[in-house]
């Protein structure tokens, strides 16, 4: 299997394994327990703090750890419910836990902001809106996870915060694919490790004020966040982001969207009427969203067909599948039920190669020509 | 240093560790994903909550994967908040988390059990009051985790059964220490899973009903928690509980309840005025809560003085250390402040040796010996 799932969940890295086993061994404490084997499993926290800060740009004392982007965004919106009056503006293509916990804690308040065509946050409808209204909280994305395309997150944070209304941004996509810095400058902020190649179970959120806490019964994060601190998945968490960082450092993904791309030109080469999405926005390096051809009635049918011939390929986002809705992302972007149907998503990870894109492009073309025969 | 502190967290197990490196390498797929890579983790998930089921005896569809018993707790006093009217009756002797969880989901509804100077919930209240009274739910644990005395879960159970009122038991203490089996039967349990040699961040709800969920957001856990589930520290988990539950079946804790009795009596021999809480009640094999005598001022003292001669131990729970307040346990079974405030608490783990009690016995008398003299 050639795995083109990536934006679902990328493997473990080797440095946020050797780093988990490392954690495993060194701290056995719980980091709130008042001996030396819990200073020293907290003194572990207290410096991936720092080293996770340091990436983002932040203080450390505004990273709080969580299970993941779910837990993070819960609690994000349920603390926004506490802190002020006002509308919530959340982007229509957000993720479906920013948008499900925004009407959960905020009902009534939450107003969509819209998008292009072509995918990307419509920075007009910010701005002239906030000539006469002040929201309590806007929502914005840093990268979308279906498209891939990058939201203007940098010019909704400066518009924001001329009219001092919080800006709240799920990097979660972001993070681990292009720099993380800068995102420390957003009010709130979350990632999970899954998505760069930490492990499952752990992520962040950034937050410039003291966080109401959504879970409850201990004196954890500053009592930001109760419940024993996951050190091993913290620290491996920070060890697989420190990596990310260095490669694009290095600008290790100039190779990978010219493979990318190179894939693109090909399958547009051979299959008629087919659409990638968002072409003309910015997009993360390593997705593709395709709107494939008419010839099979489903997008999950597609995927089962690719999965056959050995490429593991998404519908969209992991959360949302199994449900049969047009995705709410493309419903934005104006694409009808029966476009949205039929749009697959690829996304590669790190360990992807030319070759592995090249097989993709030969496997996406023999999946069409098997059905175009039948 | 020796580490007598196994309640606060338990060092990963080997089995656990294997399974979590295994799972990270074969189980690379988000188990929402479609394809088949997504199935296997999903599958694995599935196998997990069958042995979970197995072990603790419910439903494995009654089973919902959390970040542990914090979030455990939160969740079902949130979903009790809406499922049913009246009071709440949590024991005095709850963890903080379902406390603190209570009193914010079931505002001026908690009220509290009383427990006895041995530390047992008053099961005569209950059934007392459950002649006229129709409470919400019962909140039980089902071994505390400062003084490890066993409550009567079991008999709590059947008296709220014949009312028709759903009993929750946090049984994260209790869980791998003693036989799971019949926990099942609780309408609402939680674990957590580094009680028990499992990783960090990883813990179960059992659930006989469909729950409200707490993080809201994708279709996880059959809309019952979202979030891309942590594989790999599911599987590490339940590894680490069927080693356990396999050392319960040989009846493996006989042996090392002699050897906690044997320092019980050594350290009472040695020290005078030294008060071993809970005797005469039934308590887990691996732990101790002494007050200890008045020759320093605070439990604090204690623990750092300990801890230079190499011993970790502690001053209860973890949740609540960092903080002077005097334990709401100790306080619940009448204990003064001033007595409390010089409670320390010792528990061993599955790695303990006969050897490590006789070192902590010779190590509190030397303690001891060293601030008499000064």
């Amino acid at each position: 299997m050639i795995y083109f799932d990536h934006n679902a969940s990328h493997p473990l890295s080797t440095v946020a394994k050797e780093a988990w086993l490392n954690a495993v061994e060194r701290f056995i404490g719980n980091p709130s327990s008042p001996h030396r084997i819990g200073a020293r499993a907290e003194a572990a926290l207290t410096n991936a703090r720092e080293r996770l800060a340091a990436m983002v740009g932040c203080d450390p004392g505004e990273i709080v750890w969580t299970s993941g982007a779910t837990e993070g965004s819960n609690t994000v919106l349920q603390h926004a419910s506490h802190f002020a009056e006002g509308e919530t503006w959340v982007s229509a293509i957000e993720h479906p836990a920013v948008i499900t916990a925004a009407q959960r804690y905020l009902p009534n308040s939450v107003r969509f902001i819209p998008v292009s065509r072509s995918g990307v946050v419509d920075l007009d409808w910010i701005s002239e809106r906030l000539q006469t209204q002040r929201p309590r909280l806007i929502s914005i994305m840093a990268a979308n996870n279906e498209t891939g395309v990058l939201q203007p997150w940098r010019e909704a944070l400066a518009l924001s915060r001329e009219r001092g209304v919080p800006l709240f941004c799920d990097a979660a996509q972001w993070i681990g694919k292009l720099p993380s810095a800068g995102l420390g400058k957003c009010d709130y902020m979350i990632g999970c490790a899954h998505k760069f190649g930490g492990p499952l179970g752990v992520g962040f959120i950034k937050c410039s004020s003291k966080l109401r806490p959504l879970l409850v019964g201990g004196p954890q994060e500053d009592g930001q966040r109760a419940g024993t601190e996951n050190v091993a998945g913290v620290l491996a968490m920070v060890e697989a982001l420190e990596e990310r960082e260095m490669a694009l450092a290095q600008d290790a993904t100039a190779q990978r969207l010219e493979w990318r791309t190179e894939f693109e030109t090909r399958i547009v080469g051979k299959l008629p009427d087919i659409q990638i999405l968002g072409t003309s926005s910015d997009r993360l390096w390593n997705t593709v969203s395709v709107l494939m051809p008419e010839v099979l009635e489903s997008r999950q049918r597609w995927v089962v067909k690719l999965d056959k011939l050995g490429f593991a390929v998404s519908t969209g986002s992991a959360c949302a599948s199994g449900k049969e809705e047009t995705s709410h992302v493309l419903a934005g972007m104006g694409f009808a039920s029966d476009e949205a149907s039929r749009v697959l998503r690829f996304s590669s990870g790190w360990e992807t190669s030319r070759e592995d894109w090249l097989r993709l492009s030969e496997g996406v073309s023999q999946a069409f020509g098997e059905v175009s025969a039948r």
